[in-house]
């Protein structure tokens, strides 16, 4: 009989990476595992499911990096098909629920992670939750949706939402041959990019033939007689015939089950937890797509579905409910994402971002290549520095370009994370070869050239009499 | 009449970004600029003249980013095919050589700039100054080389010298069609490169069909009866028949002209400069190849001959002697090269370089993928990293994959700038998306097994008593 029992809610990233690490500190004799996942699969990686459906990926078996089998030999309890379905946390039990045989029943536990994940936005409007309205979270909803384009049934698509998500399946039911149009409520996709680099993004999805509606909000879903979806409706009364509609307008924290139990959650939605992954309830941790992050340039917490940082803080609540000890030591908005062959990426503030954080700031872009211009298979690159007033200290970058662009922006968000100045980044011992970059690589030209901005502007404050 | 003249010798980077901030910072009335140039070009890429032999770059005019013509109208007296030939630090005053018409003419300045870089090295031994062995360093070296091979007289090429422009030259003759023998002293290609990652270059090499002598000194060069080249002879007497023999054993700092005039040399080999390239002499500024720079890691002085330092160097001297204020930082040794389709790329110290500066360390090193293992195109990548021992702080790393890998040392680079510990660089907020990096980053999970060797070692030393 094992000293405790940790029980996991959610299969995926967060929850079985929680899993991993506490088996690897604590065996079986001092730590039962019990996880429980309401879906088909377990660790797999959501952010493939697009590419699944494009066909980039062939099956859904490439996105599983760990199978049930594998972790159950690896000495976890694994319950699939089983939803957990409440939480009392004063007699420390979970009531799960088996979703192939209705049966339910309760679980006790020392020690709870809780890795629900997150739910696709879906607008409380009329139709959006319509049959033929699809939210692609998990790995079933991509086998519904992909059973659903092989049925033949479906030419027309439109996408609510022009985030990441949006234009992933845009641009994989474009794939397709089908005729896609995605809604926007913005006038530029994927909101955490500055519009000028958006308009870049806006382009590559026009070019590759998708029809985009933007600048407008999608009001309703109209449906036929069967009451499945047939339009979109948009704020200016344009109908938008649609065989299907697919939701991108992001995801929220999956806290539902946390908040019925009374685990705390913050302002942005999702559960506090400290920078060990403990939520504010003894005994109850909490990791991934559900939880809050702390942002460390605006200071504020933030839910971040991401999952790189759901692995990350899976090791993390791992280790330390194995006796162990790590921290998550935050994020700052590394984001990266390819638009048919235009790449792009931002990490730390954008301008709207850091105006809201309180910041001033100066701004300076550089259009570039990505080898040496006379180099074969050179690309170009552009690349948008955020620097603050005075110090200097680069605030935030965003990256559009061609091949070899995006990974770029991993440097800027290490000089970021390590608050360097805009003049320090441009001391930065880079590599140099041709086939890999311009003599002085775009990311040292932008930093330039962002000094040269602050300097400016410090000169025009000084002449202004704004100084000292 | 301009108040002050400016001399800068040497026309190619770091003499001409020195020349252009200056004429940038100070109008042609104050300050008359009077740059001397031996060669037929400027401000070209040296970098660049491997991938023209091979037939990458079409033409020498795609290397040159501003020409004679263009630095003339930007104001600068540039004297071409004219060498300095002598400095009088005490009167300050150069002897130049026009040589087309051999003329010699004095000119003073108040400033100077040294900016001769570095030339080929070249074994004393017997036969390696004959006809037929090349140094490839200037624009000049790169078309007579190209001459020599269109001759149609070269088949059999022997590289002596394994190291970054050893195998630049070894592939560009390979892609030529010629037969081609790479001798090297050690045992592994690029010495920069620990063992283990030089043996991925060494097979990279051996299956373009490069013939590699390697472990094995050239002693000297065969001639014929004619007193051109015709075989290189190494050291336990093989003979390897040559039509032409390269020399790719790196550079040396074009430092004659500055030892006999009397500016300070280091223990280096290279020019003293300051960090704000000043050399010890009063109104000499000195940059680029032929001056030392400061290893951040290592504490040493160091010449390190590469284009994007000699870029930065000569920015530096032209601010400061414009009257502005600027500093070079120093340097990691930040490095990067393709062989064939293998990229490698390196940064801070090698496992030799940080015993030889007293660092004790662990080493990791991880096999991943570039893109999430089941994207197309996703290939292979070996990172490896070297941790203080007990503080785990980050102290180098090396790369060998296929595309999209060696870029990644950057992020490291700058993690080692910013003296971060593994630990510390496993929690960096690095972008993921599966057309990008597999959902750990290659770069995140060495980080991990880095720190794990850091906390193994650490428990070792205190179950064995060497701790605290």
């Amino acid at each position: 009989m094992p000293r405790e029992r940790l029980v996991v809610i959610g299969g995926d990233a967060a929850g079985m990476s929680a899993a991993s690490q506490a088996r690897k500190r604590r065996d079986a004799d001092d730590l039962e595992i019990v996880a429980f996942e309401r879906g088909r699969a377990t660790s797999y990686s959501a952010c493939g499911i697009p590419y699944w459906i494009g066909g980039a990926v062939g099956t859904e078996q490439e996105l599983i990096s760990r199978t049930p089998e594998q972790h159950r030999a690896n000495g976890i309890d694994l319950r699939m098909r089983t939803e957990v379905v409440g939480i009392d946390l004063s007699s420390r039990r979970v009531t799960a629920r088996d979703l192939e045989t209705g049966r339910a029943y309760q679980e006790a536990y020392d020690h709870l992670v809780y890795a629900t994940g997150s739910v696709p936005m879906r607008p409380l409007a009329d139709g959006f939750d319509a049959p033929g309205v699809y939210g692609v979270q998990v790995l079933d909803d991509g086998r519904e949706l992909i059973a659903e384009l092989d049925s033949g049934r479906v030419e027309r698509v439109v996408v609510v939402g022009g985030g990441y998500i949006g234009l992933e399946l845009a641009e994989a039911c474009q794939v397709r041959g089908l005729d896609v149009t995605v809604v926007n409520r913005s006038p530029t996709p994927i909101g955490t990019f500055d519009p000028d680099i958006g308009a870049f993004i806006a382009d590559a999805v026009a070019n590759m033939g998708i029809k985009l509606v933007f600048g407008q909000a999608a009001t309703s879903v109209e449906t036929g007689p069967d009451g499945r979806a047939t339009a979109v409706l948009t704020a200016d009364g344009t109908r938008l015939p649609a065989d299907l509609v697919v939701l991108g307008l992001g995801v929220r924290p999956n806290v539902g089950l946390a908040q019925a139990a009374g685990i705390p959650l913050g302002a942005s939605g999702g559960i506090v937890v400290d920078n060990r992954m403990r939520t504010q309830v003894p005994g109850v941790w909490s990791a991934g797509d559900c939880v809050e992050s702390w942002h460390r340039l605006s200071g504020q917490r933030m839910v971040v579905a991401l999952g790189t940082h759901a692995n990350k803080q899976g090791r993390v609540a791992g280790i330390n409910l194995g006796g162990g000890y790590a921290t998550f030591p935050g994020v700052i908005g590394t984001a990266v994402t390819k638009v048919c062959d235009l790449e792009v990426a931002r990490t730390g503030l954008s301008e709207s971002e850091a105006e809201q954080a309180g910041y001033c700031f100066v701004t300076a872009h550089v259009d570039s290549t990505t080898r040496a211009g006379y180099f074969p298979g050179a690309k170009p690159i552009r690349v948008k520095l955020i620097a603050e007033k005075r110090s200097g200290k680069l605030l935030g970058a965003q990256i559009a370009g061609r091949e070899g662009a995006a990974k770029r922006i991993d440097v800027l968000a290490t000089a970021i994370w390590n608050e360097m100045s805009v003049d320090e980044v441009l001391g930065l011992d880079l590599s140099y070869a041709p086939p890999f970059a311009p003599v002085w690589d775009p990311v040292l030209i932008a930093a330039r050239k962002a000094f040269e901005a602050v300097e400016g502007d410090i000169a025009r404050d000084v002449r202004e009499g704004n100084h000292g």
